[in-house]
């Protein structure tokens, strides 16, 4: 097999520091599954380079990343230093919207050796995936201000969802749940309140799910949906989502299984006409950056995701148990505090990389 | 004391088996505490006024009802027989505008009796208040669609922010903060990922903040902050977000709380220009309507912020402490099935009239 280029972009804050433990096992991975791959650093997409170069990447970044197998992402955003709108919209938001990631897949499991902070739930009870739309809605870069400066000033912005933006994403969702056990699909909505684009992704869900007939389809509004994942984490299986619907179930989700140190998302563009993205969920979390207590297990199981998607499944497989077993285990001196253990970011990064 | 006038809207579903019990209660009140309170039925903002005249209310819902006192809400929808939008913004959504009900009130709390589903929280750990702007931001009115029925279809959706707007949730929100122990205010944002309205958004709360020196302030992307709820719901104190952020939180407060049963909500008009609006953050639930199940709590928390509103402030509390002492007591034969009894909404409608 033609050796795989792998673009490396920690970013900032513990995308440092998580970026290295990332490193190890994919190379671990390499190593044992004979896997020709090369990792190529960069320094932009950090706050460190807006404050020598007035802006988060080069002019050039499109032409320098698109040649990439994959890109493996830390984390951006120092909010104490650059406005986080800027940071963002100046680079992860870019990745996803000029490479077309238009899916963002985020496994939502709980792991043995990791305690839910929900009441009597165990491994297996929750398990599901979050589909996001992740290129138009909510996130959009339309609208501006008006009689700024004054008491009657006023910003509006558009949340913009296109048929073609909804239905393949939506196609994903259902075609990830026919592959599932449960074959079930839940819809984020809140056509009750916002009354013209959601009632709108509600009639694309019906129009697809006539295509699905085996598919099990139920759509709750976004407000009694974050309730469900609290009460009942155990009825989801494939939950589709708009932008910001996504954003936010695929934290809710995470901390509802312990922990989104440790949970993983990948940016896809599935067609591969651009590398796809691979990033853990928990962002740069400037509050414990310095300490290396950071929870690598979020960088190293989105590294499996980005194995899996460059056709390495058995290799992904193989980092997936490696994390699983380490956490199984438990071991205090190893695991991170997030988890309860006295470890640093590198004694857990280096336990499932010799687990490997 | 003048006679005051409460116009009663039980609306649809389960609003329909909790407004008896929440007047039960009411009255109970008002006997105790010699409140001179008058009830006057409507029929309409609701999907069988709906299906009889084509509208959810009569044109002249306005006039109608704005001499009122206040406005006691059941729910409305029923999306089997009509589109949510189409119930909500011809009912509901309407009282908020255009009787400028500016603030939604949402106390969250951990009762005795009541079961979290999160781990190891006991009554007391949980007890928050949501303050949602209530009548802008992502429930707009504007935006439309274009190439209908096309591949290129598109809907566009406006959110708007104004500073008026903004302004007046905040400094709600800092005066109530300043009345609580903890002196403590969280704001949700987002203005990582929707980046001109939220920004402003943090601009306005950075702003307000300046007058409340000894209000300690922090703000959190509303994905991180659902997963903070769940994670840690003790560290709030005031929350306070936009309309669909506050929407969100609101529910999934009352989530972590044990049950959206129990919350209650206060749309509030605070300069008494217009009524307000006392509403169960349940809806309508036609999952469970007909089985005379419905934890009627919600309802009559709901009353007891009316009583508060209307200036009854110890026939307010003596009404929650009867709903507390009966959920306390939790004997089975009262409580609801979502508490884990098997009473129905009457037994514990009267347990706690009883009560008082
Ligand atoms: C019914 C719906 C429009 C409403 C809202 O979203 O405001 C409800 O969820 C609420 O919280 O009062
Ligand atoms: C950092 C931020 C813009 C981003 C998002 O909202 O998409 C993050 O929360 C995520 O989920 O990847």
């Amino acid at each position: 097999m033609a050796r795989q280029r792998i673009a490396v972009i920690a970013g900032d804050g513990i995308g440092q520091e998580v970026m290295p433990e990332g490193l190890r096992v994919m190379k671990a991975a390499a190593d044992r599954f004979n896997l020709s791959l090369s990792f190529e650093h960069f320094d932009f997409a950090s706050c460190d380079y807006y404050e020598q170069h007035g802006r988060m990447m080069p002019e050039d970044w499109k032409s320098r990343l698109e040649g990439f197998d994959a890109l493996y992402f830390g984390a951006v955003g120092m909010p104490e230093r650059v406005p986080d709108h800027v940071s963002l919209w100046g680079s992860l938001l870019q990745f996803r919207r000029h490479f077309d990631q238009y899916i963002n897949l985020r496994p939502c499991r709980l792991l043995q050796g990791v305690t839910s902070p929900l009441a009597n739930r165990a491994p297996g009870d929750i398990d599901f995936m979050v589909v996001r739309e992740n290129t138009e809605g909510e996130y959009s870069s339309i609208g501006g201000r008006m009689y700024e400066g004054t008491d009657r000033e006023l910003a509006i912005q558009e949340t913009v969802m296109s048929r073609h933006g909804i239905d393949r994403a939506l196609r994903f969702a259902f075609e990830l749940a026919s592959t599932r056990p449960k074959r079930s699909l839940t819809s984020a909505t809140k056509s009750n309140g916002i009354s013209i684009t959601m009632p709108y992704w509600d009639e694309r869900v019906n129009a697809m799910a006539t295509h699905y007939p085996d598919i099990t389809v139920d759509s709750f509004h976004i407000d009694i949906l974050t309730a469900r994942f609290v009460m009942h984490p155990d009825m989801f299986d494939v939950v589709v989502a708009s932008n910001l619907f996504g954003d936010i179930l695929s934290d809710l989700g995470p901390a509802c299984a312990g922990t989104i140190g440790i949970a993983p998302s990948a940016n896809l563009n599935p067609e591969r006409r651009f590398p796809s993205l691979f990033e853990p969920v928990h962002g740069s979390a400037p509050d414990i950056f310095g300490q290396n207590i950071a929870n690598p297990v979020g960088q190293i199981w989105s590294g499996a995701m980005m194995l899996d998607h460059l056709g390495h499944a058995e290799a992904a497989d193989a980092v997936v148990k490696a994390f699983e077993a380490v956490l199984a285990q438990a071991d205090s001196a190893v695991i991170t505090p997030d988890l309860g253990g006295q470890g640093t970011t590198e004694t857990l990064g280096r336990a499932i990389a010799d687990r490997l």
